[in-house]
């Protein structure tokens, strides 16, 4: 019943997979003896409920409940797509519930017309759709040893991150309705949450590539995405796609806000702080295997993964299963898109002995991501935003995976 | 406060764009004087409640509620992603409850050694991810004039179309494990719900392009989708696209299902049948505005909607506003992907008085979308599945749109 075979994955040749096929099995599920859940009695589908485990998590418990980051469950999902109901969370005043007749943008400051907008005056604007990721700058917390546990799975340490196909107008129709004065050089964006949660941008960016979204794979943002409309800065820290916009500022300068001066700042070694670290760079991480789960057989796995940049495509990704002696390349699934995630997949055999599963990312850019110690270096010990290490799993004597700095 | 502008929308310079921008509200909304929802406490979330009107739903009652089909909101819906939970359904017997656990694939017939599948077996193959519309062949049943109501919408019409990023195996993987003996020539693919759905597949596209799929925009395929294993076939008429998946049996002819002989073949002019219409031809539709919506204001509007083809890529969308007198090419959304849904948009000026809103959409083959009249002149009276007509919206004086033959 079983054999060993030739299987041309990813353009290499590989021995070794032999799904356990079992012998056939005659026996009439219960399933099919009894009519299933009528047509019209899911007019909004939910998952299984097998698949009751796949959802987000805090990593850990949370001082302020709306204060908070669910994460993303990375190791259980496929493809590119983040399936709105698993989209991560960062709240910083939970999540509010907004009555979209009764919200308002406005657009003042340094413009020839103060406006406010209803959503249906900005649902009436060209519309744009586009496959970005988004990803918290606090995502992978792992500059430190302190505090890393060793039962942290990619769900804790990458889970910040997540992808849709957004749908909006572009920012810069809107702000040409209002009238940019030439002197404008920054755009203050505040929330509608009770946080006012505020960001500072570069004018420029407002008027390059920023979308105001009101839809996320397909309908309508979810509440925790910012419902009834978000802004979306392509490439740029989470924190700064400030959900449940109200208001738009703009002025000659930054705006110094809290989110900005106390927070998402990267500290130096020389006690300096780097301001406005807007981009996100490139990173990658194995998803599956991940820790949490274990190998069970020898043989060949399908290393599998995501990639991302905040610059744009990503143009390779390395896989390593010896800690980083050898790499081979990836197969990088299409459509490969810019500022969106990439799934990869590679090939691998496992022995059966301790494994240490890597993945390196390059953009087009030609940016790579860096070592651990590379980028520690760089930064000092007190910095923590943008961290896009090289990631290591280490696989166990007995399959099982677990995180290793 | 207001201004009438010029706007380069897809390369048109267009007048009349004037959003009802309003004066400033300075008032503080009763969201952001209290904390939100908190961030644990929505492990999976759902949509906000000010959307619970974006549903699937039934054209009309069913005599059997487990044999029906549920439609998407196509005219509340962006982009190109069909969230999960709004997804068409079309069951012969409901959604089965399946334990993954306990669900096998059987693989047998013209086969060198029959095989039985777990679930656990199959996703150790090598994955693939596609993003691919689905679409019953019975979708938009306009040949006859009988039958259809004034008051449908595109979800009534057309809302038996999805498009989702779909992760699998390759089915010739699974098939070379089970070896195919050289006189197979076709294959029956069976459910595992309570009608046993089945239907018979050459055995040329089960080796081509073929998935098993297990996931459905990044997350575990949803109960009403197959859950835990569906037949995917890019570009095949959705019945085919087997749900529940259980047994794959190889032959050296056609099963003749009851699904290809009483259902599913076009009965053509001579009472002959035209069996095996596998491939969904090009088609499009105009999503926004459409039926049950109404314009509101003259002037600038951007008319939006999907194209797609089972043959390969959408080429083009042509636009007309004046009931196919003159056209304008819609520009089409990137990205444009082969057996996908393609998001097209096009700027319109509404002058306030009837107009007739039409799409037609080109393939990468060359095929066109025929007019109602061409394609009944050539399928004869009795026709049902495969309807691809350019489809007409009509405007009224009073803006308001309905559904025109």
């Amino acid at each position: 019943m079983f054999r060993r075979r030739m299987l041309q994955a990813t353009g290499v040749a590989l021995a070794g997979i032999a799904p356990q096929a079992r012998a056939a099995d005659a026996g009439v599920p219960p399933w099919m003896t009894q009519q299933g859940t009528p047509v019209g009695d899911v007019p909004y589908g939910t998952p299984s409920p097998f698949e009751a485990a796949v959802v987000r998590r805090l990593r850990e418990k949370s001082v302020f409940r709306t204060a908070a980051s669910a994460h993303a469950p990375l190791q259980d999902l496929d493809g590119i797509i983040t399936p709105n109901g698993l989209h991560y969370i960062r709240s910083h005043a939970g999540s509010p519930t907004i009555d979209p007749d009764r919200h308002r943008l406005l657009v003042h400051g340094l413009v020839d017309r103060p406006l406010s907008f209803a959503m249906e005056d900005l649902v009436r604007f060209p519309s744009v759709s586009r496959l970005l990721f988004l990803e918290c700058s606090g995502n992978t917390p792992l500059y430190k040893d302190s505090g890393v546990k060793p039962d942290w799975t990619v769900q804790d340490t990458h889970g910040l991150l997540s992808c849709a196909e957004w749908t909006g107008v572009r920012l810069s129709d809107v702000l040409a309705e209002a009238g940019v004065r030439p002197e404008a050089r920054w755009m203050l964006a505040e929330g509608a949450d009770a946080a006012a949660m505020a960001r500072s941008v570069p004018l420029a960016k407002a008027m390059d590539d920023a979308i105001l979204a009101y839809a996320q794979n397909g309908e309508r943002l979810r509440p925790e995405q910012g419902y009834p409309l978000r802004l979306l800065l392509p490439g740029y820290e989470g924190n700064t796609n400030v959900k449940w916009l109200r208001r738009l500022k703009l002025g000659d300068q930054p705006f110094e806000t809290r989110e900005e001066t106390s927070k998402y700042t990267g500290l130096l070694a020389d006690g300096s702080a780097r301001q406005f670290n807007f981009v996100m760079d490139v990173k990658s991480v194995i998803t599956r295997p991940s820790p949490g789960q274990r190998l069970t057989q020898t043989g060949f796995h399908e290393v599998s993964g995501l990639a991302w940049s905040g610059r744009g495509r990503v143009a390779r990704v390395e896989v390593s299963g010896d800690a980083g002696e050898t790499w081979r390349d990836a197969a990088l699934q299409e459509p490969v898109l810019p500022i969106c995630l990439t799934r990869f997949r590679a090939p691998w055999t496992w022995a059966g002995g301790p494994a240490t599963l890597l993945s390196r990312a390059t953009d087009e850019t030609g940016a790579v991501q860096p070592t651990r110690t590379a980028l520690v270096a760089e930064r000092g010990p007190n910095f923590f935003y943008h961290y896009n290490a090289i990631q290591a799993w280490q696989v166990g004597p007995d399959g099982a995976l677990r995180l290793v700095l």
